[in-house]
């Protein structure tokens, strides 16, 4: 026998799992392989795990069977993948615009988020969420001077009771004027058009911003480019995010589209909820504009809007109905 | 009005493409937001994408449905595929792994190298091939001397009607003694254990090689994690890749596995078929090995193989013949 130079390195460790305990035959064909693998999902230990394993498997078999998917488009789409997760920072979530424009993330908001009669309907999270917004006080502005139009921006947090509700959070972020988050500028030294507040003990909220745009998502990157070979437009209608929480109630992650927008209903991202079309009222009275704090005065635009929280018992109930009824639809036994 | 601040970048560019010129309802449903996403589809430009587009879409959406998927469950998902695409590097393609595991690739391969009598059947490409493995003249060895047991490999490359192909490109490569291919040293200055080599005028090849064993695939990434979770074992079992081309021949990308592994038949890459397993020959002769080029001489494996390689023309009638069985069996019209 030859005998080995010293090696560097110990031999690489198996994670510790036997073989199967059943047969498996080779998978000489194509379907065999589909069934070996079904085979071994039933390994999985959590349930749920394995139920999303199954579903997944399945469809994503199905999908290479059914367009006879060739090696190469394989690996383009391998490449296009590593790309997207690559063009990720921790400013930019390319996985998450994906997920947008492919209709999954407003899919996946609307079966979580069944409507609730009298709730604010709920709307996509966007790749342009951060945690780092500033708190801001009642009546204070979550845009620096000169970000565009001015907006005021007011309203109450109530339960579907009509209870106001007191010291709820309100996070929200928008784009400027010339329709971009502030992620998505060149040198961000801090956050703008982006801010937290409470509601006051009336549950109300106001605050300063300025009219939000509607804008092109990130066209430079492989989601961009895959938007262009699909032949559709990347815009959004001009919109403005909420997030509002409060104990006992149902997160919603929502927004509001100002009506008019020639993007409203083939929103890129396919979020917009006929709920959510609101009104901007103007106002030309330079000392309410002052009164509000606006720096230079003369006109604002007024967007007055209450919200609606769920409580969380009643949003819980009518998600757990709602996923029932769609599996009976589909003719599938949820796991409980 | 407002008067803006100067600010520094133009606006957004939108990609230029106009509102959809149909009628689509706002999503209010959940089963709008795919039939909007499916009218939108039909705007695709290139046939085939409009196919792969509209067949991804309907899977995507169905996985959704059928799993009342959670907004944490696709939050997970998202991250684990954002941290699969930065897991790859120039010599690591965790895509393809986790492709590898989810049978994805060898459902690829089977489906695009339907087996022709007499060809040698295809495997799985697998992450660790590389484009830099260095030429190495027939008898030559495609390892440094102490990467593991000696083993000759020979054989000969031939058309499905027995003609030797001369010239033919066989390149190579495999994992040492310890289960390691070079891209996963800490430090890997040069290629090793794998080469690129032609066959002579009677077809024939042969080099040097040391016996290559099972091995995890990676578990140190997101991918490894993911089968830990599926509870299963990582292992592939032992086996030397080539990858063959000449000019008029489909292009061959096989693997060899010697017989007797335990994890023959249940790989974790799905890339096993029965006609690729192979016997390893000891061959305990001090002057042969010695001939044969092993610097310490003793005994080596000797692997002998003949490859057949299919002529192009008869590959792509097999392949377009399958795609339409199958797609005639699976209800579907394929687009021509």
């Amino acid at each position: 026998m030859t005998e080995s130079a010293p090696v560097p390195n110990e031999k690489a460790v198996p994670n510790g799992n036997p073989p199967p305990p059943f047969y498996l035959p080779f998978p000489d064909r194509p379907e065999l392989i589909t069934e070996n693998l079904l085979k071994l999902v039933e390994l999985t230990p959590d349930p749920r795990h394995k139920f999303l394993a199954r579903t997944l498997i399945t469809h994503l078999h199905q999908f290479v069977n059914e367009t006879s998917l060739t090696t190469e488009e394989w690996m383009t789409a391998i490449q296009f993948l590593t790309r997207v997760g690559q063009t990720c920072t921790p400013l930019r979530q390319e996985f998450v615009l994906l997920s947008d424009t492919l209709g999954v993330s407003a899919l996946v908001d609307a079966i979580n988020n069944p409507p609730i009669s009298g709730g604010t309907e709920s709307s996509v999270l966007g790749p342009f969420f951060t945690e780092d917004a500033p708190d801001v006080e009642n009546g204070e502005s979550i845009a620096s001077e000169g970000k565009g139009e001015y907006m005021y921006v007011e309203g109450r947090v109530l339960s579907t009771d009509g209870t106001p509700v007191s010291g709820a959070t309100v996070e929200t972020w928008e784009t400027d004027a010339l329709g971009y988050y502030d992620t998505q500028y060149e040198h961000r030294d801090k956050p703008d058009c982006r801010g937290r507040l409470r509601t006051d003990k009336d549950g109300k909220y106001g605050y300063r911003a300025v009219v939000p745009v509607a804008y092109p998502i990130p066209g430079d990157g492989p989601v961009g480019a895959m938007v262009v070979k699909l032949g559709r437009h990347n815009m959004r209608p001009n919109h403005l995010h909420m997030m509002i929480e409060a104990p006992g109630f149902n997160k919603l992650t929502t927004a509001l589209y100002p009506e008019g927008d020639q993007w409203l209903s083939s929103d890129a991202v396919f979020g917009v909820k006929k709920s959510l079309v609101v009104s901007l009222r103007d106002v030309y009275d330079d000392a309410e504009s002052r009164k509000r704090g606006f720096p230079k005065g003369g006109s604002f635009k007024l967007l007055q809007h209450d919200i609606i929280l769920v409580p969380e018992a009643d949003s819980k109930a009518a998600r757990a109905q709602y996923a029932r009824e769609r599996a009976e639809k589909a003719g599938l036994k949820l796991p409980e």
